[in-house]
């Protein structure tokens, strides 16, 4: 039997730091086992919504044995489905191996710089894995997914991926199964960005030449939070400027002696920056605008009370802004994956619907 | 004579990297001191807008002698109001000591995170200081005014404040002057912010028993630029979780030793955390959601066009949103002052009208 038994996830409240929260989270835990014969340590429990709330617990009681009874197997659509909150669809990857295959799920829209964030992701499988290089495949596996991505930089407690295998399948190759793995993770964590609150755009920041991987992917990631230039993302317009303030502004607070005269910039394949100066002209202006066109999810657009929905409800493709930042100092890389600054994102952040 | 003969400033166009940049703004501050019987270097060049592309040197050149033929003395307001941008309403103030004043006039809406940013002061005063002291006493009042706010966390290069002196009136006392020169200083950095762009309400954080004073600011700048708290403040929604999250992110980041068993939070001077939980309640919430209403500037409402415009034309009262950290890790202490997250921010930097 699988040391996990049952995975329990509810929204609305996020149950962080609320008094007496950790104790409710164990007596409706020890409900969900009652009801399906396990102890209660085999059962996880993830809480997303509101911080600081405490956990409705009386009536998650009470709701447990109907969510019991509707339990089924077969797809995991409905899982997915479940737990979506802000999210516009359900999210769910599946790679197969052999005779067997690596299904992932997850939520998450906002508050999400995963390491981690308000993201919830639970992978199946029925592959067996010894339990010790499945914990080990997992976290090399999110460091090269959900870990380099931001929607907003903003963390949360309420993180969750986890993996589990049911051991039905035996496992060929463990190479190859790892693979397979990161390459879930990665295909859903991209879903994720794509599916986050306001994004329009998908941008992905790949980082070149940096004294090392942790410089670089922090110097992505400075890029993809940067509001100026994730408002002109917004805007289909090539301010480049901003994209060039970011860079400056991340390697003058952190490396403020690097030598940046190697700096060489590209936005969406197209050069904008060497030899310390831009290179710019009208032609090049409208290759730019056209790429961030043809990388737009959706157009805005508010609805009759003023408020911005999303005007999408699957991911209508998955093409990207494409950065790249050759830094000339080194042999570090990274890739960084965010998304711009939408009215959608104020919408959905300020806006309340009475 | 005064070594500085002349401040020039223009708009739209930053010069910054540009080609042949630097050599275009000497000869434009060239034709200026033609025109005044100055020398070159007597010319102070300033110039906003936007990074990457060349300054117009002809035109500017073209527009000179008629620029200089409009010059009068008397009121700094035409020049307050000239210097404008984005800006909602010019910026001036003026403190007077004795026989001889102080007057500050600055623009700066957005790319403000002063240290500085897209923000230009200039500050005249007809007291006589020696150049020595003057540049001392303005640094430090740069430190305790222009240095503690931030719009959007975005840097930039053509960040200016400059001090003029015509030495026309003794100095009686150098502490009160320079006591004045902060107050003037402080002030109109409270109006950059208030005037910040998309900025509807003011937030002021104050940091008290950090580890030092650099730590205590750099924690309150986390907190006035972290997104998802913003917005919740742009909707008058007290969210204190998302708040929270910026103060525990900070810390996780920067001091993950920290002990942090005695911060506690007020929100409006209302407390929301103490003894490692939440403190909330609906009263509690109601005051919260008050506090948050009386500090907001304007409404947001669109326009026919869908654009927000900020619907003001001065500043309507001086009231923050009131934050109160207190951390029990020490005796540093620090004020930031910062704006919210709003469709008005978006329509600025994201949405243009044809």
């Amino acid at each position: 039997m699988p040391s996990l038994g049952a995975i329990l996830v509810n929204n609305k409240v996020s149950n962080v730091r609320a008094p007496d929260g950790e104790a409710a989270a164990e007596r409706v835990c020890a409900g969900v086992a009652h009801l399906l014969g396990l102890e209660p340590w085999q059962v996880f429990p993830s809480s997303t919504g509101v911080i600081g709330w405490r956990l409705p617990e009386e009536e998650m009681l009470a709701a447990l044995p109907g969510a019991v009874a509707a339990l089924s197997g077969g797809s995991a659509l409905p899982v997915a489905e479940g737990i979506v909150t802000t999210d516009l669809y359900p999210k769910v990857r599946r790679v197969g191996l052999g005779a067997g295959s690596i299904v992932a799920f997850g939520k998450g829209a906002g508050m999400i710089e995963p390491n981690l964030a308000t993201m919830l992701v639970y992978v199946l499988t029925d592959i067996a894995v010894p339990r010790a290089t499945l914990r080990a495949m997992l976290a090399r596996a999110v460091d090269a997914s959900f870990n380099t991505i931001s929607i907003d930089g903003e963390m949360s407690t309420s993180d969750t991926v986890a993996i589990v295998s049911s051991g039905a399948v035996p496992c060929v190759d463990l190479a190859e199964f790892e693979g397979a793995l990161t390459r879930v993770c990665r295909e859903l964590a991209g879903d994720i960005v794509r599916n986050g609150e306001g994004v329009r755009h998908v941008v992905r920041v790949r980082v070149v030449g940096a004294p090392d991987n942790a410089f670089a992917r922090a110097l992505g990631k400075s890029v993809v939070n940067a509001p100026l230039f994730k408002c002109a993302v917004a805007g289909n317009d090539p301010n480049v400027g901003r994209l060039v303030q970011a860079v400056g502004k991340h390697i003058g607070i952190h490396a403020s002696g690097m030598d940046i005269s190697r700096l060489r910039l590209l936005f969406g394949g197209v050069e904008i920056f060497a030899d310390g100066v831009f290179r710019l002209d009208p032609e090049k202006e409208a290759l730019l605008r056209e790429h961030l066109r043809s990388a737009e999810l959706y157009a805005s657009k508010p609805d009759a009370s003023g408020f911005f929905a999303p005007q999408v409800h699957f991911p209508p493709h998955e093409r990207f802004v494409e950065i790249v930042i050759e830094l000339g100092a080194g042999e570090g890389i990274a890739e960084v994956i965010g998304g711009d600054l939408t009215h959608e994102y104020v919408s959905e952040n300020a806006d309340y619907r009475s």
